[in-house]
């Protein structure tokens, strides 16, 4: 971020946090990228390796609670995390969702989803539609310490 | 949108067309709103009334094929709808997802979760977990006109 556009970004809100939310008091996974209103992590979901989280730190449960300013920055970390593995996988689809049904603190899904995955074109919370490609799955985790290094340069542009 | 907000407005790009694709040669649903843009429709959705959907008119597969104008106009829109769902129904949860696997156009589902719907909080494309509660749906389902005669006064200001 150069010096004249951190100058006009609204100060922070102190986060708020909720005891007993696991997106409290835990990142959620290995984190890719922070800065003080949100995070980016890999989820470690089995079967869908190029799996990242956008988690909003303080604990306020839906994009709404945001203001104006942090619900764009929040869409364009979402938007960057999703151009990168676009960019970098050429996945079949990208899937996002924010639910927070169970720990509603808000978080945003970013999955990137292929013909060959265990569910696909189902939702990954459906039935899985055919066993999974572990080979497949392997080649995609591979590539994942590059395309971190890459959100890294383009996650402080979002 | 006051005559100064429209005049800083970028014109629409011409819309695109996929042959063969559902929400390019259909609504999708009972259209709540429309613009050059996008639409806002009703899903109907047997067991989750309170559900809509944001709908880019061009057939674009991805939030990252948008401009960035066109990005935050979308998700100002998806914004609303959660508030106003909100406002007007104060669900447990409110779901935002675009998926698109099976229709690879872009589309915002928009849901009000309630505590008593058959399926939380687990997603709704996960299995059930009770029966439907058909009184409550119902009860939701007579709001509905109410909560559209809002969003109509709302969405032409997101």
């Amino acid at each position: 971020m150069t010096e004249r556009a951190m100058s006009t970004v609204p100060p922070a809100r102190p986060p708020v946090f909720q005891p007993g939310c696991a997106l409290c008091s835990q990142d959620g996974g290995t984190v890719v990228w922070r800065n003080e209103r949100l995070r980016v992590i890999r989820a470690d979901e089995p079967g869908f390796p190029a799996f990242y989280r956008v988690v909003w730190n303080s604990h306020l449960p839906e994009l709404s609670d945001l203001s104006t300013f942090e619900r764009l920055h929040c869409l364009e970390v979402v938007t960057t995390v999703e151009r990168t593995l676009r960019q970098q996988l050429q996945p079949t689809k990208i899937n996002l969702a924010a639910l927070g049904n169970m720990v509603p603190h808000l978080h945003w899904h970013v999955i990137a989803r292929f013909d060959w995955d265990s569910h696909f074109p189902a939702p990954i919370w459906a039935a899985a539609q055919r066993e999974r490609a572990l080979e497949q799955e392997e080649a995609v985790r591979a590539r994942l310490p590059e395309i971190e290094a890459v959100l890294r340069i383009q996650l402080p542009l979002a």
